[in-house]
């Protein structure tokens, strides 16, 4: 009996992964899942929007669940909650900006969702079955950010979600590191710990450092009106720039749908403070000179059809960018962004505009803490275990060597994948099993429909195109009634290839008089023989491989 | 008369992109191309192997071409002299070793080629119709390159190519600066100088500060074998690398078809210096203890089936990674195969090999200038005008103001694209008019058939799947004699998608019938009517618009 009293840990996504973080906790018959976010697509599937994690595991033990804690509102961390809560219908704990973002998302998918959510904030001790948590105090590039110290039946497990540790942030509270520190004294008996920069020596820079830098950008551009881009989910740093552009007598636009819902819910919640007076609507902006307005904009990862994208490429129906503008990009390009915030620098060169982005200075800070930070975490918590955690291989594997580094013993670390189970009972930890882990694509409004063969097809005529042949036939006189016809699409210029196009229409009709002339019917082969045929001959001659596809008709005469 | 006595200046390739590299100079007669570059497709054309310059103008302009001249063998600077060369018989002049892998290349496109290949050397001057040209050493990551100061009627045009300044290269020779300077004081008209580095501060490392920093790495991890991933083209690096193990009693073995024929052909010519017995045939390697064996392989770009490729991914029949191995790449990615070359990195922390990449020490330096090396060039040459080259907008206009910082004004700096002509005399230089320049795609063994119109079908099909309807009809009863079939790729999977499939059966039907009804035997109306038909039906029911096609068999009964 004391031996099936073991916690299991285990990740569903951001293992191995950037993104679609999601962490469980399971003991007897209780279950506590850390977060729920949303992974973003390579771009080799294409066409699809979403990768959400397999979430069979979860409703297979619906009933065991005691609640889905979340540690703040990033799509990462956040985005797949509403197709969880579409399948199985649990609790939902969060902290009240990310619940306002939540609620937006809620509302988007049409769900009803008052009677789950509760509002949780740091400093809070809350208990869901046999899990005591508290919540505590974090820095990260979104407010109200938490990290949960859990109290398990076998020990302290301590989730830091993303953080850094920021000693000047905009909201003026530091991370809670006195807590931590008391925690560590306690006792952590496993720490489960973000690994985003783990690549990067010392310490990110305070979000202050982006505020000073923007200012010296202020000053110099002093004639210019200033355009600047970020995500929108930054509220501190949109509040730096209504800050400074008050300061500096600029008046503020913002433009771009989620920055303007953002800011609105920002607002309403009290977690901006915007002066009286120098919010203006973007239908106001062209009335003032250029050294009077701000415009605030998403589009920062070059997003098309962003506010950013629209007016580089002179599609903004009220802004105009020319000689007088300069724009700011206070980001750096997510891996596989760069080519699409590139071409919108490029554009907007040719237009005249000037641009500064983080090659020019630090208009942009990271929100995750770098090679210092983490070892500051892992010396106030000293666990006796220790599992990586949001990172690629690499990142895993390098946070492995910070903590040996540390000093923490090889065999007590767990470099995981996502559904590998780690067990831990009072005095040991393993890997023992694993439990159902994968990907869900979502593309248009289905959900988890767009499986590997669909993903495979796109691929294969999405590189070399495709070749159609349609006949009709009659299996009475054994004859071909109308076509070949060949039909391409992405293969070749039709109207310049008409030589290599009749070609394989001769190699299709040939292959269709043997099977008529044999009196073949079987439709299978028929196909299957044109399609060799056609494919064969299209390699030969053009060292491509469109796929080939025959369709058979039938007319009785 | 002397009204048409103007030198024209153009670029077909390298300008508003990274890649394609080639100039044109034009006085009366006589035409000299500078360079003639191969650029890499975007990931989102298709199936597109390579990009060479639209040929046009040269091919048009054919008797009056006196020469290509090359500036150093990399594959954007000498790519598409093969493609040239095979609409036109014109005479190369290059260096040692670009001619060593130029020859590579033509015997690879089964090209005739002696007769037309001229040798020439950093100090040589030779004439090419009016021409005069003076060949100079610079610095790059390749050995033997040179730029070029050449003499026109209208005065000097001095033209970089890639260049950086290293004053402790692994062959002893820096750049000419002298010369350089000599050429400033006698005064040049135009310079052309390359853009690539011109966003960062300061100057690139030396070589051999790579030298300094692997010899670092080779006494840390002194226990295992060394595996060293860097750019076959890169002589001086792997020279380095060695001299290196040479020194740490390690013997080198080689794997990837491209470095073995480099360092076969770079001894060859005289360009390394590999002392005797250190090299090792790859079949060897296993024979020896992890550290005495250094391993220089292909595939720090991260391409396919490249030696360390197949290493990371276990598919290399003679090396086998592992706890005992550490793989350092030597490269920093570009732009493009970040991904690429992460995956290796990933794989190979999974199999427990230790990894050392450029964010982990100087493993790599740049072989462009940064700005302060770009500075001597132009404060050497105070050159009376300047069109920088070799850079996307974003370089060329940044570079435009690093000219303006040097002291020169606005209006003798000309920010070109390719085709636009710059025309020159004595006097004065302005844009007028442009020359046919564009992008030719090369797909298989085809050369420049893969057009836009098929490129966009490739994409749409790539980004939502295909839908395909076909029927056969009888045009005199105004029947359907069969079908509609309704057939998908690349769209939802069928099997679990029977009724969303057997709806659009329907949609399409009730289209036909209607048609049918009507006595309507316009097949393009048909066609078009049963495709906006079952479009909008799927667009509605999934909110996806994959590319549906129409096909109408005919059969008379």
């Amino acid at each position: 009996m004391a031996k099936s009293k073991k916690l299991k840990v285990f990740s569903l996504g951001g293992l191995g992964e950037i993104g679609k973080n999601i962490t469980v906790l399971e003991y007897c018959d209780n279950i506590l899942i850390i977060d729920c976010g949303i992974g973003f697509p390579d771009n080799d599937l294409l066409g699809v929007d979403l990768v959400t994690p397999d979430f069979t595991y979860l409703i297979d033990n619906y009933e065991k669940i005691v609640g889905l804690i979340v540690t703040h509102g990033h799509e990462d961390h956040i985005g797949s909650i509403p197709y969880l809560l579409q399948k199985i219908n649990i609790p939902v704990y969060a902290t009240k900006l990310t619940l306002g973002i939540l609620e937006n998302k809620f509302e988007e998918h049409d769900m009803g969702y008052d009677s789950h959510i509760f509002c949780i904030e740091a400093g809070m001790k809350f208990n869901l079955g046999v899990f005591g948590i508290e919540v505590i105090r974090v820095n990260h590039s979104i407010a109200d950010s938490v990290c949960f110290s859990i109290d398990t039946p076998v020990g302290k497990v301590f989730i830091t979600g993303d953080f850094k540790i920021d000693s000047t942030p905009i909201d003026g509270e530091m991370m809670d590191l006195t807590r931590i520190g008391e925690i560590g004294r306690e006792g952590v008996k496993l720490l489960l710990c973000e690994s985003t920069n783990v690549e990067r020596p010392g310490y990110t820079p305070s979000e202050r450092r982006v505020g000073e830098s923007l200012v010296g950008f202020f000053d110099a551009y002093n004639k210019k009106r200033i355009v600047i881009s970020t995500f929108s989910s930054n509220v501190h740093r949109v509040q730096q720039v209504i800050n400074i552009s008050a300061k500096h007598n600029r008046k503020v636009a913002i433009t771009g749908r989620s920055m303007l819902n953002v800011v609105k819910a920002a607002d309403k919640l009290g977690y901006m403070n915007i002066p009286e007076g120098t919010l203006i609507d973007i239908t106001e902006a062209k009335k003032y000179p250029p050294n009077q307005v701000t415009i605030v904009s998403t589009g920062s990862q070059g997003e098309p059809m962003s506010g950013l994208y629209r007016m580089a490429f002179g599609m903004h129906s009220l802004v105009e960018l020319g000689y007088d503008d300069l724009v700011i990009i206070s980001a750096s390009s997510i891996p596989g962004n760069e080519k699409l915030v590139n071409n919108i620098v490029n554009e907007l060169y040719k237009r005249g505009v000037s641009v500064i982005t983080d090659s020019d200075g630090p208009v942009h800070v990271s929100g995750h803490a770098c090679q210092e930070e983490l070892k500051i975490i892992h010396a106030l918590l000293k666990p006796e275990y220790f599992m990586p955690i949001h990172g690629e291989a690499k990142h895993l594997y390098k946070h492995k060597e910070l903590a040996q580094y540390m000093g923490m013993k090889p065999n007590h670390i767990f470099v995981s994948e996502i559904g590998k189970v780690l067990e831990i009972d009072g005095k040991s930890a393993k890997f023992n099993g694993t439990v159902p882990a994968g990907v869900v694509y979502i593309d248009g409004s289905g959900i988890g429909d767009v499986g590997n063969i669909v993903l495979k097809d796109r691929r294969k005529i999405g590189e070399a195109g495709l070749v159609l042949i349609v006949a009709t036939l009659d299996f009475n006189s054994y004859n071909i009634m109308d076509g070949p016809e060949v039909i391409t699409r992405g293969f070749v210029y039709e109207k310049e290839s008409e030589a290599l196009l009749s070609s394989m229409k001769e190699v299709a009709t040939d292959a269709l008089n043997e099977c008529m002339y044999n009196c073949i019917d079987d439709r299978p082969y028929i196909k299957g023989k044109v399609k060799d045929e056609v494919a064969k001959f299209v390699y030969q001659n053009t060292k491509r491989k469109p796929m080939v596809m025959t369709v058979i008709m039938e007319a009785e005469v």
